[in-house]
């Protein structure tokens, strides 16, 4: 095996299963890997190597033992690092919390390592999810390897990085507003944001209680199913935590999508927030490539998505204010500009603003809902343009800019984020794909059966590959 | 049958079933007893003679021709103004909304004309359940009739007066922080808030919709059970609507309450918001009679009530803020002095202030179901005072004091207020019991137990009795 760290999950855990691979080989590859790259990088807050080694040890003598677990054994993942992880200290990427050491794994820790997963340490983010990227906050912001002068996008900054220089096989991220597929979009991944209180919250840094989600963040979509199926399930130590049956989540992975029914939303992508020409012209690449496989792709038409930008920043900043409001008081110079000055927008909503979104999200729900009722599958751009230069990114961008992403924030739905192929300056470009509520199998499919239809999965960054 | 208005719902049903009573005759008999009070008691926003007596004429129809539907059957019930009624005028007592007539019944009220009941019209209420005892809206404030210089208590005020004085013999009110207990306990009837999400409220004004209760008032406990089966049911139409199995609502009637275990919240009414020496006397002598039946009477200890009160102001304040602010700024003049001034309390707090609260509820609500594993049944007052003055009660009385019924609206758990006696002037004195959620039925059999067991329920106010 000359470079384990680009496997994907699936073909990794076969390796394993197979034990033709060594989860100590791998675990070691992806660290060495990270050695040599994340000086310029900057993908972990802190690596864990020691503790890395000995779960990987500890898979490798339980597989050798005839205990093969299923297909995260053996196979290392990075933390965004707002996942509480007992003993190692979790900082929201911030100089605040750059001591705090959590006594309890988050309920999602907790059932990666059951499932006999790898933990490689804690990979940056923007402050708290939102501060970001920032350079005066506790680490360096992460880089992209497709460039290192661009963002990775945000806030699970160091996810995306990680994932898509074989860092790692799989990183976790969060998702408020879009942190999960923005960074995924932008570094040529496959990103889940899940159907809102499928997976636990329990033991994740807050950022808006009512728009936060936990999510897998991999190179293929099929390695998202497999990410799901470990780590979905009711928590009662969640408010939120949903109670539904889980399916399998890979029974759609290598199935036709013939008759699938897509709703292309083009005034999100073409008007509400014009995406760039590369990016229109890629989407209706993709298009074609999706009809070609029988996917039957018609237009749809959602409410503005100032609308639900709107919703989504009065209750994201609301929320975010509420629970910085009193260390926000207390020490305002412990946060980085950019945290500090986003989380403050929270400051100017009144009650009443906050109540009248909520009324307003339930609205925009049911109008989404019934637009689902005609289609499997929504579709827009991941990202309107490819990631940007690292230190032009604007402060209030989210707050001026109505978000692609946030509407399934606000709606609950889940949604997808699929390379798409690639800018004229080599950068990952990506489309969202947004399901029924629950219906992530479909989701998978169809991401699936695009990537296997496309190169775009067969490419890495340059910087990333065998020394 | 000399005065049938005095019948409780459980009794004229049975007379109605076997044709010794005529709905008709009965709501005759409601309506003259209107006609002879209600310039005094001003029970009615408007009393819909010709729809009652048709209503009436059409139970009495079906029951000869052998259809009685049950026991809701030909009973004349009025509604609070703020329940919509097709055709009919719905105000929220409101000179805003004076012409205001729906298209449509709300849920509750559609399921109530299913039971067959006569639906007389529509009673008085503080504007838009928050505004009063007020005269300088639509019609003049209820009046108590034990004493018709002393306030029903609010919001559900014409509902309470026109029970006690037999005007019908049952009232729809709502409750948000205390509208159906406070009228209840001051009137001397038997009135349930029930557990959050049971009862429907499409179709009824909101005033804080995480807070809003619908329910029955009526003389007696049974009777509340007898109402309840009407009313209880899912409906997609109301967001917060629960999905929960219907019991018998009157299964415990007449059982015995021997084993009960009933926990009493001393702190609440003893120090952290104290009732007068009198009630607390009374509730003594029925804790005795409770303790007599077999019950088992503890203490138990909850957070403090201003804890509880702090919570429901800002969230009731800011959501209903959010309902009438556009209207409160463009046209302040049409709303009472009480209406106006109490809602634009709301527009002080902070969205921090209203998601903070959001958090402090489920904390409260925690903490009160770990009390509730230990006990069946909580107890404390209905009121901590009888009926005051009409023309002395406080504007900012519930933003000042911590409200002794407001902790079972934030934890939505179910609460009756049964009458325990009378003050020495000759007013009601009230007890409330709460049960665990959805467990109605325990309640309404404890009520009635003591309702039984106690000489309450046989006494009327002089004013309502035949002429």
């Amino acid at each position: 095996m000359s470079d384990p760290t680009f496997l994907t999950i699936a073909e990794a855990a076969q390796l394993i299963k197979a034990r033709k691979l060594s989860p100590v080989e791998l675990t070691q590859a992806c660290i060495a890997k990270t050695k040599r790259l994340d000086n310029v990088l900057c993908a972990y807050v802190e690596l864990t190597e020691d503790l890395a080694l000995a779960a990987a040890r500890a898979a490798e003598a339980e597989i050798a033992a005839g205990g093969w677990k299923g297909p995260l054994h053996g196979i290392p993942i990075g933390l965004k690092d707002i996942y509480d992880t007992a003993g190692t200290r979790t900082t929201g990427h911030s100089r605040l919390l750059a001591t705090r050491v959590p006594d309890q794994d988050a309920t999602t820790v907790t059932k990666l390592r059951q499932a006999g997963s790898v933990i490689t340490g804690k990979l940056g983010t923007f402050e708290f999810a939102i501060g970001g990227p920032s350079f005066d906050i506790l680490t360096p912001p992460a880089r992209n390897p497709w460039n290192p002068d661009h963002t990775t996008g945000g806030s699970s900054s160091g996810s995306g990085a990680a994932v898509a220089a074989g860092l790692v096989l799989c990183a976790m991220g969060t998702d408020t507003g879009g942190s999960i597929r923005g960074p995924s979009a932008l570094c040529g991944l496959s990103g889940i944001k899940p159907t809102y209180g499928l997976l636990s919250r329990k033991g994740i840094l807050p950022l808006s209680q009512s728009l936060d989600h936990a999510g897998p963040m991999c190179w293929t979509s099929e390695d998202c199913a497999l990410m799901m199926q470990a780590l979905a399930g009711h928590d009662p130590g969640d408010p939120a935590s949903a109670q539904v049956p889980i399916p399998d989540y890979a029974a759609e992975i290598g199935k036709p999508v013939q008759g699938l029914r897509i709703g292309v939303i083009r005034h999100f992508h073409e008007t509400d927030n014009p995406a760039t020409p590369e990016v229109l012209a890629a989407l209706e690449e993709a298009i074609k490539v999706l009809t070609g496989l029988g996917c039957e792709v018609v237009d749809v038409t959602l409410p503005p998505l100032a609308d639900f930008a709107a919703v989504g920043v009065t209750i994201m900043a609301s929320e975010a204010f509420a629970i910085h409001e009193k260390t926000l008081k207390a020490s305002p110079e412990l946060y980085g500009e950019f945290g500090r000055d986003r989380i403050t927008m929270g400051a100017f909503f009144t009650a009443a603003d906050y109540v009248a979104a909520g009324y307003k999200r339930r609205e925009l729900a049911a109008r989404v809902a019934e637009v689902m009722k005609t289609v499997d599958v929504l579709m827009t751009v991941g990202s309107p343009f490819p990631a940007q230069p690292i230190d032009g990114v604007p402060k209030y961008l989210f707050f001026r800019t109505p978000s692609l992403t946030m509407p399934f924030n606000v709606t609950g739905l889940p949604a997808l984020c699929v390379a798409m192929g690639f800018s004229s300056t080599g950068l990952p470009l990506s489309m969202q794909l947004v399901g029924k509520a629950f219906a992530e199998p479909v989701l998978f499919g169809l991401g699936d059966a695009y990537e296997k239809a496309t190169p775009w999965k067969s490419r890495r960054p340059a910087m990333a590959l065998a020394a």
